[in-house]
């Protein structure tokens, strides 16, 4: 059996997570997976961490082009993230002949189409499981076990950060600063939470997932996001009170008019399996025309997680460059389909507007929604804390073009001190 | 691009599920997939089949060696279920040198090593991802993305029509004999339920589960089984009380001692993700040393999710047949671990026992426990609704040996009626 030798790029959380995982299993793989893998080469900008890590004498290097150049490595593993210097080592490590094995969510949703076509022009693997949903498969089973469905719909909780702060505002009642407070203390949250809590993080996952399950591509800058930041305790008491959860939901769907792409907070209802993945975790939500519903669910982050789809991605292209069959699954967009616009979707809606508390600010506001064509389903008043008034609306189904036109009007009405909370009620 | 020509064997359910889909997504597998498939030739022992089916002229066929000798045929379809005529088929079809398909869970699980050494010797690759859980990819997950784990346990609900049953009678205060009832007149069971209700089934597929998580064959021989007859209103009520679900649960565990391995109705905490899966959803939940925990779920029967399993599979070995590298990936059972005695197992454990409603019955059975090492956490004595008692029992954690014997000398006291139900309290 021909020993498949592995460099690996970018030490940090998930890099520690792979050479733990190979040094506790590389023997096991060459009879349960039929591999011979050698982690050769690692790289880092920061040596301190080759030596936090125990590297051998000559495995570690400072310089990516050691590994690049090396003629005898196979598979680069680029866990370096981001678009930067991540995209030269993956685009070069292909040019080179490599198989690359990547967790970079942004540079595949940014770049992906660069990058695939790269890998197909030197006819070598480019696998990134572990770029959505950690340590879930969902990309392989999208790719092979689903392939034969028309794929109709992909929901996702897939940042598991502020999963993590909605579960424990839910449970526990927490507002969102102390939710978040919490998430970073515990590490789940950096320091500068945005990409996290505004989902940018999330829609770059939805970006590469629409972009297999619907064959055709969509990037990051393709997906209008939406955060958590307005989520009060007072939005998730009412969504328990009407058997819903908030949920921060990235939603890839196939329409008749194109693909419907975005992440946006919202209720679903309490039933659903996916109101039901709390904490850390992630779930993948799946509805195909021959396999009905399907969910994946497990732990969307985390070292040993994310390492363990990364190494079964490296057993699979070292399968490959063994039999001479690599780049069998390239990329699969093979198809053009337009996006939707948001303001066309259709969907009922919760709104929580502050207000001033007099008389006729109930009509004003219900005759600006009339006006506009947006249709209410029921509206609740209550005193708030500071001594104004909350109004929470639920609307029938109606355009988010509308109901943007409504909320612009009601905005700039005297007796409108703010609007609070938008969300789309999901029916999934 | 080569045509891949495919000859399908058994025209029931799944098969029709299968034309149906290679109707509707034949084309576009060419684009999406890479793989032009046709299929060329159908048998089945009933001609009216193909009628209903409206297959072209030329296709049906009533023998099974018209596709077998065909030597244009690459893959075969195997669909005619159980362990005689099928495994004639699928050994034939190997042994011609063609691929096989199978969704046929007795075969694997009876002859699994027999078929997959026919396969390696072949050349050829034996797909059988529809065998376990309809539609959910699970057997890829567990031979690609997560490959680089070592399993540590497999629990599964892998039988829809118990789970219909248990649910209805769990939410709906149902008694077995009308959740059995309903459950033949939606379709969900057979006419003769014995193969669900006895946990035959699921002892068949957790046979495959476990064979392929812990690398070491499990044929179905080896699971013991028991099924869900026994369970009453009264013990879902209870297990409902104290924050459980009962479910059917075929279990798949690594243990110093080797592979446990059993089907049991067990009671499991409410809050488990495995818990919340009701009606006629599978779900299998894999404990993994770097994934951690994770689930996959979805419709574990019905003719479209398995056939789009079958034909998720029919484009794996369409892809390696077009690049010549079949059976990439063959047996995973390079390991012979041994297999626990059920008797050795400890758990804490449900009883409820139909008594004598006389002074001094609670402290015999007591005193018989006492004796066997059994340790008691709860007791509740109550009257039924025949006049008699029943008393329902929680165990502490204790060997299902010393469990056994407590019961066989608890049978033979004269106050003791009959033994109800007996439910571990299964930890995960």
């Amino acid at each position: 059996m021909r020993t498949i030798s592995v460099g690996l790029v970018g030490l940090g959380t998930v890099g520690s997570g792979v050479i733990d995982i190979l040094a506790r299993h590389g023997g096991h793989f060459r009879t349960r997976a039929g591999v011979d893998l050698a982690l050769v080469r690692c790289a880092d900008r920061n040596p301190d961490r080759a030596r936090d890590l125990g590297l051998a004498e000559g495995v570690f290097t400072t310089d990516a082009a050691d590994i690049i150049n090396d003629p005898s490595i196979d598979i680069v593993i680029e866990l370096i993230g981001g678009t930067g210097a991540a995209r030269d080592v993956v685009l070069d490590s292909l040019a080179a002949g490599k198989a690359v094995v990547t967790a970079n969510k942004a540079l595949m949703a940014t770049h992906g189409r660069e990058v695939m076509d790269a890998a197909e022009a030197h006819g070598v693997d480019i696998l990134f499981e572990a770029a959505v949903g950690g340590g879930i498969p969902i990309i392989g089973p999208l790719k092979h076990s689903l392939v034969s469905n028309e794929i109709q719909a992909v929901y996702g909780i897939v940042n598991g950060t502020t999963n993590y702060m909605l579960t424990r505002m839910s449970e526990d009642g927490l507002d969102y600063e102390t939710a978040l407070a919490e998430a970073q203390a515990r590490g789940f949250a950096e320091a500068d939470p945005t990409a996290d809590v505004d989902g940018l993080d999330a829609a770059a996952k939805i970006a590469i997932l629409a972009s297999i399950a619907f064959n055709s591509r969509v990037t990051f800058a393709d997906v209008p996001a939406e955060g958590i930041r307005s989520i009060t305790p007072g939005d998730i008491a009412y969504a328990r009170e009407t058997g819903h959860e908030i949920k921060l939901v990235a939603v890839g769907r196939r329409t008749p008019a194109g693909i419907d792409v975005r992440v946006q907070p919202s209720m679903i209802r309490a039933t659903h399996p996916l109101a039901k993945v709390n904490g850390v975790y992630n779930a993948i939500y799946v509805v195909g025309d021959s396999v009905g519903e399907a969910m994946f669910f497990g732990e969307g982050a985390g070292s040993l997680p994310a390492a363990s789809a990364v190494v079964g991605d490296v057993i699979e292209a070292a399968r490959h460059i063994q039999r001479g069959c690599q780049a069998l699954v390239g990329c699969t967009c093979s198809e053009s389909l337009p996006l939707c616009d948001i303001a066309d979707l259709e969907s009922a809606y919760y709104l929580r507007l502050h207000v001033s508390d007099q008389p006729g600010v109930l009509a004003s506001v219900a005759g600006i929604f009339a006006g506009k064509g947006v249709s209410i389903a029921s509206v609740i008043q209550k005193r708030s804390d500071d001594g104004g008034a909350e109004i929470v609306w639920i609307t029938h189904r109606a355009a988010e073009r509308n109901l943007r036109a409504a909320l612009a009007a009601i905005e700039a009405l005297e007796v409108v001190d703010a609007i609070g909370t938008v969300l789309r009620v999901e029916e999934l």
